[in-house]
């Protein structure tokens, strides 16, 4: 059938949905109702239109600015710069940062051929003066690229007088000695705290 | 964001995805190119409209009858019931089987109130007869409500002249015997064949 097979070979590009779950899916959605199916189109629809970027800061909104950085509680002075929209997502889900953020939209990646032009660095160097910002909290993932972009950034803003952070890096909580691997051991060994 | 909340709650009631998966598809749909979203929510409409229940066996098809009940080459002497559409796709991926099928709709299951009546039971007696059936192949789940209905199943077609059998129980192909239940090792050892 070839409807089933063209839902089926698109919902495979969906990230973590192999063939056997895009399959399983797709014969919910033949035997769902047609309301959840309409509801369904309807919202993958209205995602599309009804969520921007912040012209502020670059993280996904509804409204622009965004909440956070129309929010009167946040702390401006306080500037946390991650690469993608979606971090800003997770690390509001951990409810420990009261500060506003920075969206690069980018990772420097030779490799890819991404370069610190194709960064929102000129931007942030702007909102680092303007704001009187005192701690950039550096978020990129602690990869190759993660790093090379956190030292990128820490250079850009020398002499902005903020002081540049970096996300510690270490054993996860919960995680086991055993299975950390070689780098973050060694890494959390050298980043060792007092107690 | 209301929007992402939205898409995000309507897609962990797919089989399989929880809300983590749901955000992370979320996130893929907000940052794919417009092209992909409108192909999907476009399959995604179309698969209900396009695919329908063959009127002659039940199973899913987009032209009526569907291909296997209108195959020259399909042997419709011998009939394979099942209990539901999708598994006459899981059966014919198997390349195993020539006939060809009777959806029964259901599986007889008196805890979820479903008697005999809610199966299409009149139309197999009467496909039976009218196709000089000669093997009825019963391939419902071997779960007390498959294994209730293939036993119904064989009754109402007591008389019939075909021969009705089931399919074989056992260890999975590449299974491990340790890793067999209890029922499944005692229903493999009942079902032993000679070598």
């Amino acid at each position: 059938m070839k409807a089933l097979e063209d839902l089926v070979s698109i919902l495979s590009r969906l990230p973590g949905i192999g063939r056997k779950s895009a399959a399983r899916i797709a014969f919910h959605i033949l035997k769902a109702d047609d309301q959840y199916v309409s509801l369904l189109t309807e919202r993958i629809n209205s995602l599309k239109t009804s969520v921007r970027f912040c012209s502020v800061c670059g993280s996904y909104t509804e409204e622009d600015p965004c909440p956070i950085c129309s929010s009167p509680v946040r702390d401006t002075t306080l500037l946390c710069v991650v690469e993608q929209a979606q971090d800003v997502l997770t690390i509001e889900a951990s409810r420990e940062y009261r500060g506003v953020y920075h969206v690069l939209g980018a990772l420097i990646s030779p490799l890819d051929g991404i370069g610190p032009a194709a960064l929102k660095l000129d931007r942030l160097v702007d909102r680092v003066r303007e704001q009187r910002v005192t701690e950039v909290i550096i978020a990129t993932n602690p990869t190759v690229e993660g790093d090379t972009t956190a030292l990128y950034v820490k250079k850009v803003l020398d002499g902005s007088g903020a002081r540049v952070t970096r996300l510690a890096t270490g054993i996860p909580v919960g995680g086991d000695l055993e299975y950390a691997d070689r780098l973050t051991l060694a890494r959390s060994f050298r980043g060792r705290v007092d107690l």
